[in-house]
């Protein structure tokens, strides 16, 4: 608790409070009525707890929902998209009666689940269960490291930089394994900046949870290292009673303790108190029908006849939680500015992160790798991370317990853990860089979106690219919300050998392709790697994924022999190497990715031999290459030459479009083997011969 | 405990035991020694536990590693695959010494992890972690199914269908979030037929899991309702003594413990007694190197320079666990036929399942649908698992929290779970036939793995469409392993409307047809579900993914209006009304799956009013296509036809291979959006108009 901290305690609470949460409920229930469909019962029975939090805890300021001092808010159950927007309408974030009366419909800024970037206030997109608690531990990571880098030295609770992170998740959230890996890593780390409330209303969309889930969820919890509560406003059962003051009471132990998270288990009753439907599946995901609606509105004392009525004593009592914002915003300013005053440089590179701009001259750090030595496409890049650790404090980052396969670890930067938690191997403390999320890809993906969502710095993970799979979820929403998340993906196909196909991957760089918004960037050398590291963070509205590998490959010689320097990697796919010096138009296009580009340029040679003109294209990203205008797609890969290969170590999938029909695909179309990697390309025919082969086939194609 | 269960206990453990302890150590060091990498150190540590487990505990018969009566052994911790190598090759299941010094290598039945069909004796394919786990509770819940079709009356432990599923699980498993769900649905399940023998040796890839992982994971599993031991080898860290006899004691209490399921933490020092590498991430991942390998042998009074060495009588000793199995087996045969005489019904069952052969006429009692009435392919989907229910005992299934969005549910059969979870929406018992997996996706994955695995029964699970995602891991490996797992995915595209772009798959048919070995199916009208699912069901050898819509799509009017009847589904694409009634070649070829077969069917009639000729071509499987041959192929879609649309609600990757240079493809590339969806399809140009359009255009481009 500080200065500029709303006090909760004690607890203010009036008859216009009373009228407010009966407001909500009813806008709620008519929100969806109006609509047809969404889900009432939780936003209705969650109406006390969400205005009691954006009323009298959350630290906010309805006018700049950008306030870099704010606590932030996550709403986990994303279902349940109007507890969040009826808070933003009562609290002033400019979403109006108008905007909840057009829930779920085309061009509405209140989407079935809330959407970042599209409604002002919304810090986070969600609905598939358990991402948003995942990110909101995401967020404490951030809003600790942010203190670390700016105000180190502050006692607890007395920085501007401390803030709290608020979360409300349901049942589903709890049920979700992403939840429990980020959990028990919340535990660990001893987040004492994070609150959940856990809404347990035993309700899902299968009726009674009991049916599925009957464990002891704050036992759990606890084992986990959390601070739990619980709140129970059915009384054990004896009668129902929306006990504010006891959530208050829950909430302010809760932020007071700030050496652990805190969970507080808030059993309530779905869609209380509807007459009919409330405690039932039904009022979960379904609108009410205008009975019940009128029930509930008696229940609650209201006009059974109004919809979407909203007395304006009520909103102008709701909206003064403006004026609370402006003025601990004043009072945090105070000391904001004397922080500003006492830390210039650091104020300077607050004002540089929190526009993500990167600094002047910095990809003069980025390393130039000489030809002639071989290197594994993820040793260059720890060596670029490594290069980068000085000149770009905001980036951070770590693995999913393969830290040294990875190469994810910056030399010498601290982990990030509480002391306590040092091993022989990692020193660390709670503001360190590197990252830990032990083996748990999925908690890692949601937690590094948190930290881009939190603002400010950015970071990045790395597991095996066949673990993609087990992390696809939060790849999906770093996508789909454009933020710059980074995903480090090493041992990319069957060069990794031994460990056999439950590690090769052999769909994955078709299936991350697939989706929308995602970059997947698979750089051929270690001159590509650097590249393709200055494009990606150059970056701020998207994710992507850097796909390495874990044999050597060459280091071409750039500027020499005909090769192309790496700059073209930024455009997706580039001439590495020409069919003639001449400039004359090539014979036949060989487009290769990453550990693959080798064999084209090999295949490249053995074709010359016969007099064959044959281009090498690396093509480092398709997505990149996507973006480029018409003539640089034509001037790299020419309508007029219609003899094409295109070799990668996965499935086919995807390349006929470049190549075209008369192209062939040098492919893996089953899943790998347990050998070393050379025997594996040989069996499985991934070869320069076989780019040869395939390109005569292609020519004798385009001949007819 | 009954009479065809190995006695445990009082333990016999002679010198020879400690002497074949010691010979397993050290082959461990030596095979990854030779291959030059693998896992050694668990391997080492694990192997008292292993040879205890294999030698004393395990119901098994290494003459028959598919008897029905066996306990099923599952190696959660797959990268450790010498650990059960080792006790393949002791217990006489066919592995040579010979194969143990071909770790890794190509051809070898001794791969890096173990893979399923590949080596005798190996249940299931392990390696990424938490599926092991995830996938033993399955198993354990298929124990439970079988005996509750054969022998449900049978007193606790009296039934030959009785046994047991023994895991190994290490950290990583701990941490995977998988583990975690599948674990909480264990203890719901109160499965008391399942044992983990967790190692916790608190060492993985970045060392001392302390970085990332200090839980109480005993604490946590008795939240989940388990029963929970602790053996300390470390004595407190006192002094390393491999206590088999506390172990088995541990073993011997988790078995006779039928009303949970059991863990018992085994504190192990990974790579015990290797002298320098112990206790470290270096042993867990790499080969040790010679010295350490010579320092081993002499700290087990074993000759340092002899490598793969086994004496004869510690071979012949260990080897002797085949007899007690005989005996164990011919003990339960009696039993066996006891129970086969008694219930014939019952044995000729069993006899159909063991082989997975469906009875003759099954597919009489698949129902077909009257065109002129509007279905949801989901709903039909239901209409056939209800009409599948009596004639196909050995299926049962359902969902993830989802029943009824998902239609997984066959009226009528009750809830597989203990009666006391029964809740006033859903009845059961601990035999019952509908599955509630909670919201546990990825669980559920890896649980019908598990069912199908075990053998006999077959199991389908459903959720939507978009969280196939979060199953992913579980859906590569049935590829990988070829199971008959199948997976029902609903909401199949932005046709579920106004939950929103964090709801509507987009990327996901292209993402899952990537996996090599899955049949993705996407039926166009509820005729074609029955269709897919008779095929499905027809296939023992590879999973499939059955992909459903939300919204209601006509049922064509098969055998009339020139509409084909839907046997063509088993061929994955089929000509579904052609472009004229008599036989001549169209003039452009429209394609499409699911839902969007109706657009190309109307566009058709667009096109046929301006005398264009468009052949409907449905593809409810690429796979299924790809199976069939040449003429097939080119009688669907003649090679002459260069004019061609697909049309589908989600990403174009991947059809550009049908419909080639010429063709165009009616898609959407971006996510979608939280409307009604019928405006999305407008909105998003997924429409008949636009593929009539495109049809055009690719005619113009024919002619050029």
């Amino acid at each position: 608790m500080n200065a500029f901290t709303p006090a909760g305690l004690p607890l203010e609470w009036s008859e216009l409070d009373d009228q407010a949460v009966k407001t909500i409920k009813a806008l709620a229930a008519d929100a969806v009525e109006k609509t047809g469909n969404g889900h009432p019962g939780t936003a209705i029975s969650l109406a006390p707890a969400a205005y009691l939090l954006f009323q009298k805890f959350l630290r906010h300021d309805p006018s700049d929902a950008l306030w870099v001092g704010r606590d932030r808010f996550v709403l986990s159950a994303g279902h349940s998209s109007l507890t969040l927007y009826l808070q933003l309408f009562l609290s002033g974030y400019g979403l109006e009666l108008k905007d909840i009366e057009s829930l779920r419909t085309w061009g509405s800024l209140t989407p079935g689940h809330p959407e970042y970037g599209h409604t002002n206030g919304v810090e986070i997109t969600t609905g598939p269960l358990g991402q948003g608690l995942a990110s909101a531990v995401g967020m404490a990571f951030a809003s600790r490291r942010e203190r670390g880098l700016y105000d180190p030295n502050a006692a607890a609770g007395e920085s501007p930089f401390d803030h709290t992170i608020w979360t409300i998740a349901g049942d589903g959230d709890l049920q979700e394994g992403v939840t429990s890996e980020a959990s028990s890593l919340a535990g660990h780390q001893k987040l004492g900046n994070l609150v959940v409330i856990y809404d347990q209303n035993h309700i899902s969309i299968e009726d009674d949870t009991n049916v599925s889930f009957s464990e002891d969820v704050l036992a759990r919890y606890e084992a986990y290292g959390w601070h739990v509560q619980r709140v129970d406003w059915t009384n054990g059962g004896t009668g129902y009673g929306e006990d504010v003051h006891a959530l208050a009471g829950a909430l302010e132990a809760a932020r007071a303790e700030t050496g652990k998270p805190s969970i507080i288990a808030l059993r309530t009753v779905i869609g209380w108190p509807s007459p009919t439907k409330q405690n039932t599946g039904k009022i979960h995901g379904s609108a009410m029908g205008a009975d019940e609606i009128r029930g509930l509105k008696v229940e609650l004392g209201l006009d059974p006849e109004a919809s979407f009525a909203i007395s304006d004593e009520v909103l102008a009592h709701a909206r003064k939680v403006g004026d609370r914002g402006a003025e601990l915003r004043s009072r945090w300013n105070t000391a904001f500015e004397a922080w500003q005053d006492a830390n210039p440089s650091g104020a300077a590179l607050l004002e540089r992160l929190s526009t993500r701009t990167l600094p002047e001259g910095w990809t003069d750090a980025l390393p130039t790798f000489e030809p002639g030595k071989d290197s594994s496409t993820r040793a260059a890049s720890g060596k670029v991370l490594g290069a980068l650790a000085p000149v770009l404090p905001e980036l951070w980052g770590g693995s999913a317990d393969l830290a040294e396969s990875n190469n994810t670890t910056m030399e010498g930067e601290p982990s990030f853990i509480p002391g306590e938690h040092s091993t022989k191997a990692w020193t660390g403390n709670e503001y360190g860089r590197t990252l830990h999320f032990g083996i748990r890809e999925h908690a890692m993906g949601a937690i590094l979106n948190g930290i881009v969502l939190h603002g400010g710095t950015r970071a990045y993970g790395g597991t095996f690219l066949v673990f993609s799979d087990y992390m696809r979820p939060a790849v999906r929403l770093a996508a789909l919300m454009q933020i710059p998340t980074t995903f480090v993906w090493t041992h990319d196909s069957i060069g990794l050998g031994e460990d056999g196909p439950t590690h090769q991957p052999v769909e994955h760089l078709a299936a991350l392709r697939a989706i929308p918004g995602l970059d997947v960037v698979r750089p051929a050398d270690a001159n590509e790697v650097a590249a393709a590291w200055r494009t990606i963070l150059g970056h701020t509205d998207r994710p992507a994924g850097i796909v390495l590998t874990r044999q050597n490959v060459p280091t071409f010689p750039r500027g020499r022999d005909g090769f192309a320097d790496a700059s073209g990697v930024a455009k997706g796919a580039y001439v590495l190497v020409d069919g003639a010096e001449d400039g004359s138009q090539p014979d036949v296009i060989l487009l290769g990715t990453g550990s693959e580009v080798q064999l084209a340029v090999q295949a490249r040679e053995q074709l010359a031999a016969d007099g064959i003109k044959a281009r090498v294209v690396s093509v480092p990203s398709r997505e990149w290459f996507d973006e480029q205008d018409a003539d640089y797609r034509e001037s790299v890969l020419p309508a007029a030459v219609k003899a094409r290969v295109s070799v990668e170590a996965g499935v086919a999938q995807g390349w006929r479009e470049l190549v075209g029909d008369a192209g062939r695909i040098v492919s893996l179309e089953h899943f790998g083997a347990s050998a070393d990697f050379k025997t594996l390309y040989r069996e499985f025919g991934i070869t320069a011969d076989a780019v040869a082969a395939a390109a005569r086939e292609s020519l004798a194609a385009v001949r007819g």
